[in-house]
């Protein structure tokens, strides 16, 4: 049964960590690695173990790690931390901690990047130039990391790896479909040959050799703005048809370019506006609205056994303008 | 793999539903009922099966129910329900769903409450009364249901069900004792054999008989509103040694209060206030803040196998004041 | 110009502050008094003077006083405040802060209720009972409290007093209509002669003699509850025509019963729901869903000078059933 | 007395606007235009006038027009729009309201942008460019622009018309001092000659000429995005001895660069982080954590005489690395 107990929002920000460098490059994106001057990870651990039960059922505390301590060890580990990822620091973290503690059995940890986002300034002599002092803290997309350990016979393993990227929310104005669902009592929604598209994504992936994960070896290491980038570049060439088709495509370009991966996987939503004005002469442009509360949403898994399928479908048909 | 998709967020309110009379009553509640004259509900459903798999690797919209129609499905259907809980409801949505598109297997639906207080009024000849018309939105603790079906061989088959309550936030202002955990070098927090202890919970039950959560026999459902009584109930009268304990001996209390349920399962935060004065001349009271972002989390779950044990425990030993 | 410093979200909470008792007893309310065991404020304190230029101009820090000493300020008078309201509260403490600093001012400081409900236990030997030691957190309707101090000759004088509540959110399931408002080219909202009214309400109350505000004197003290109560018995009683017509007698009804009153005002919201069904076999009831995001708001200020026309109103024609 | 009503989250998208070019360039940003592909505002409108007095207190309809026919107004008008700013298009809506209705006499109009950034797509043959059809919704810091709008004599005037940006969160991880405040018994905070500094930052700006702000003529209209990075260059030029400091600097910059604005306004916040490990062996980095809720905050404003004397300072003195 459950058993586990943890701390959550453990925020921690460490400055002038070691610079991610040496990523593979891809056709769809421009990034090429992470300075880290500001490197910011929420954190939440999660422990587990037989011999908590009398901590519940008996209220006895002799084996109890006190969160307030795990918050410690994670903040204090930052400061240790040699290397320049999330997944790198809270497997480092989750190992270092079922070390020390060896009545812990399993550790669920989760790193949640709060991002910071480059600025310019006039101070060097070459004009405008991206600073290295100031950062801007963005609230859009981000990050994450999850790891699952385990503790075996005389070893610690790795029974669940993920990294992702969240809260990625993209409008295609125009070239997105919706037609041919099911039309039956229930059906108000009119088919629409050309409507804006506003989807939200989350998009996780999985890698072969979860080794990979921690970017020590940065060319094997898949960088959230990367697949990003892949998502707004396939967005844009597909003629939508449905949001489902779109992350399909999505997760077999990302497969593709990154064959270290497993598979990719998705939460994505349709939070699509709602026309008001239709024609404004001389102008394509139309005046759309907040839709209501109820957004649609989809879950899809891609697997390297879709990549062959994708790969004749993205070079023949349906990727065009 | 992961194939599925829904409509989240759909909020659907039903004036003048069926009361909900004749519940069993508890010691340690005076809830005797709901009047269902606002019956507020928002739905998540999510529905899978291997015939939408070409919805996303080939775009084909054909067998796709757009989640616009779900919605639709939904709220109509609230105005044919009869019954009067939200446990009830979504399994006849669900049901409907799947009687009516066969070529869904699965479906997954959560109805989260949206909870409305009576308020009062002097309308009446007898003075101030509650009123049958002027609700308050709540945005404290609610209830949730979560039902999970699959279709079977001419058969629709219930695979989970669990009820719960949400987001409850409670504090002791004394009798609280935090010591005896751990102390090492990653250990900052003091010993406190008196400090006030403020949680947030979230409760579910799972029946042992799951036709028992649908309230059409009102005796054998469990109301919300009465776990909730029973947590402030007890965490009141134990010298609360932890969270952990705390939790244990609530999921105890509604296992007995309850004989139809199978397992209580916790998700518990701690977010108790900081210090600030300490010594306040002739007053036991104190001062207190904010504490910072991380918080302390439990999982936990009590099952019936507990009972025997904490019967003992409760009536001996560790509830007193 | 403004020139002006300060800190926000000061959470303060005083545990067994002295009980609020004796207030003047209404018809439309039940509410008696405040415990005060635990007595929860958000304090948001902001300073001004001229004497503070330079710490902008110049950056001269040398009268600054920290924000970080601001917060312990707040906090510490808390435990020295011997009174039961948040009024009274800040106040005092805005009061020693002009005191304590001279070269400072102005000061302008509110209090926003952090909210605790009563919960029961078992524990007595009555039965069920009110617990004097668990507490619910509420984040429902919560009272606020504003103050603007300056430093005159040697006095120091207050500018500005209110209080208030916040964030009530009430429906009110039938009884109210919308009609014969200005129909054009723009118009696309139908007449209701018999729609659900869900409104938000912020309430706000300044007295004639701002000593009276300070509950130093319990029977003049105007309690957030009670105007809570006032304004849900209205609501029920009145046929509603408008919010507008509905804020307008609270406001008077108010004024009727606390005449240490000037003034009463208003910022209400309009949140109402869309029908979904609209008839259901053998119920009165119907479906309704939730509306989109543009929200309808009213601001309005009632006065003692409305006071007699209301009367008249009140008693004679329009509050029936 | 306040009698107002209006209609709040009017959402409304463009696709297509014209797009906002030939702004004057300035040596921090290279910030040269709006596309306006999608142009996204969040409307607020409030009107008033002693003519709707009836509609509050005798529930008299007649001259209401109600919140949902200004929706629709509002969100029609942008279909007609011609220019390319907030600023304009708030100002077209409001004057022809005010054309339209003549029994209501002023108008205050507030348009906070949803902000849509650039992606990258492949499509084009030249490689990785700019998408003109995918953009990503940002939760970042957006503009702003108010009016308000009495009716005179025969004319409509502008009473009140200002700009800003909103939400800017920045932080600097070395370079700040906060030394030299006052010290006394309430002080807990040390003095720290070199902290990282995190701040929140709206900024407003009001127009010598409020015809300037529409955009109507490009080289006068000044750009929330120029004034964002404005702010990120003074930040990291300065050796910041304080927020106040910080702020009057950009204040005298925003006015040298943009002479045809009157004055320009902040409201920051502090939310510098917690030192955690402030030694790691071979690395200047430190590590931190959020900090407790308090924030302190300053509100400021800037003006033309402010100009002389900063032009000396941050030529000659404050400004250096």
């Amino acid at each position: 049964r459950t058993v586990s107990y943890g701390k959550g929002d453990v925020f921690a920000y460490r400055t002038f960590l070691s610079p991610l460098t040496g990523v593979k490059q891809i056709p769809e994106s421009n990034f090429i690695g992470r300075s880290n001057t500001v490197f910011g990870v929420n954190v939440k651990i999660e422990v587990g173990g037989q011999k908590l039960l009398p901590s519940f059922t008996e209220g006895d505390n002799s084996l109890v790690v006190a969160t307030d301590s795990m918050k410690n060890f994670v903040q204090r580990h930052l400061g240790r931390y040699e290397g320049a990822t999330i997944e790198g620091f809270i497997q480092y973290v989750a190992e270092e901690f079922l070390k020390k503690y060896d009545h812990i059995d399993t550790i669920k940890i989760i790193g949640e990047e709060v991002p910071f986002e480059e600025t310019t300034t006039t101070a060097s002599a070459n004009g405008l130039t991206r600073s290295d002092l100031v950062f801007k803290h963005s609230r859009n997309e981000k990050s994450i990391a999850k790891l699952e350990l385990v503790r075996g016979e005389g070893t610690i393993d790795i029974v669940q790896q993920s990294s992702g990227v969240l809260d990625l929310q993209l409008i295609k104005v125009r070239g997105n479909s919706f037609v041919g669902f099911i039309r039956d009592e229930y059906t108000t929604l009119p088919e629409d040959s050309n409507r804006p598209l506003f989807i939200y994504l989350n998009i996780g992936w999985e890698y072969e050799d979860t080794g990979d994960s921690t970017g020590s070896a940065p060319y094997s290491y898949v960088c959230a703005e990367q697949v990003r980038d892949i998502a707004t570049s396939i967005f844009h060439e597909l003629e939508t048809p449905s949001i489902q088709y779109l992350i399909y495509l999505i997760g077999c370009r990302v497969l593709e370019r990154f064959p270290q991966l497993r598979e990719v996987s998705f939460q994505s939503q349709n939070h699509t506006w709602d026309p008001v004005v239709e024609e404004i002469p001389n102008s394509e442009g139309k005046v759309y609205t907040e839709p209501r509360p109820p957004y649609g949403f989809q879950h899809f898994t891609v697997t390297k056994e879709d990549l062959g399928n994708s790969k004749e479908l993205s070079g023949e048909i349906n990727i065009s303008k």
